[in-house]
């Protein structure tokens, strides 16, 4: 369904759920921008009053930390997992990048959310500390597979991090979840993509 | 000078040349986005009236057009040039990679733009229709390349070059031109990485 759809719908009776409240509030910070985006723009997108998406949350900010807070776990959630924590470096940091690229493909309107925040609010400044941990436990992962001489060491590990995530964030600007059958490339095909392209490069070997 | 100071300036005599102007105009579109800027914003942000504006540009769509029309120059630019138009595919693509992570470095503010453009007007849809085209260009020297031997046949040429693309857009998050000096990499640096990465990936061959 639309938001226009919804917008246009008379109040329904409230049968959200907290996560079904949440993705509508995504799809609406997304669109607008959270700084754009009041409690009236979300009730009218819900189609419940906006007494109703109270007794849900305390306000919109709760709805960006929840939000986040998905994406967030999401990612850390990866460095817990078996192959992030055994094994020599260049594996581990070749499974994050398969696993953060499904992440990012399977939680893709709250990993969208988690990279679109600018830190005017307490909630989106913890949410940017949070995703800089993340992005320096994975550059301390390519800086030990340096030292174990697995990875090249002719580009400043900080610098081969943000170019490894600029490449793989980029999949929020074209990939579309909905479209399984018709989408263009499948799922395993991009994160295979991104792992063979990050690794090897273009180039035959 | 930030745009508060000049917001907080008294009018000051019209000075500005066409450039000058649209490097104005460019970042408050960039602040606050092409949809949410008004002459007035345009007008406080330059420190001269609205009608002086009006004096230099038809509006604030002629601002926009001239804008993405300066980023989208530069790239078309790349691909008339030698490097670009002579030799094998491999070496073309090499090129055009190179020099268009230097013109996302040089033109910066109006790269980041043309980024962001989203198709509400007829200016914004024929500058998507244009970067489209470029990706397209570019699309093509990676299959012929892939043709003749030189680039991995594995992954499909257009999901390639979004990835391509993608690692080389996501340098206007964090790239600082005017910190020359004191900036993190510099940038002989990030178009080595870009192209050592692009081509021959993080692995040690």
């Amino acid at each position: 369904m639309t938001m226009a759809q919804r917008d246009s719908s008379a109040p329904k009776r409230d049968t959200y759920t907290p996560d079904s409240l949440l993705a509508v509030a995504v799809a609406v910070f997304i669109e607008r921008g959270y700084d754009g985006t009041s409690m009236e723009h979300l009730s009218r997108a819900a189609g419940i009053s906006k007494s109703s998406i109270y007794h849900h949350v305390r306000g919109k900010e709760e709805l960006l930390e929840r939000a986040v807070g998905r994406a967030l776990d999401g990612l850390f959630g990866i460095l817990v997992e078996p192959g992030a924590s055994g094994g020599r470096a260049v594996e581990r940091l070749e499974y994050v990048t398969r696993r953060t690229t499904e992440v990012l493909m399977a939680e893709l309107p709250y990993v969208t959310l988690l990279l679109r925040v600018r830190g005017n609010t307490t909630t989106e400044r913890a949410a940017m500390e949070r995703r800089r941990e993340f992005d320096h436990r994975v550059a301390d992962l390519l800086k030990s597979a340096v030292a174990e001489g697995d990875l090249r060491g002719d580009v400043e590990p900080r610098l081969a991090t943000r170019l490894l995530f600029g490449m793989i964030n980029s999949i929020v600007e074209w990939y579309q979840p909905h479209a399984a059958g018709t989408r263009e490339h499948d799922d395993a095909a991009v994160v295979d993509a991104v792992v063979r392209l990050a690794f090897d490069g273009l180039r035959v070997s």
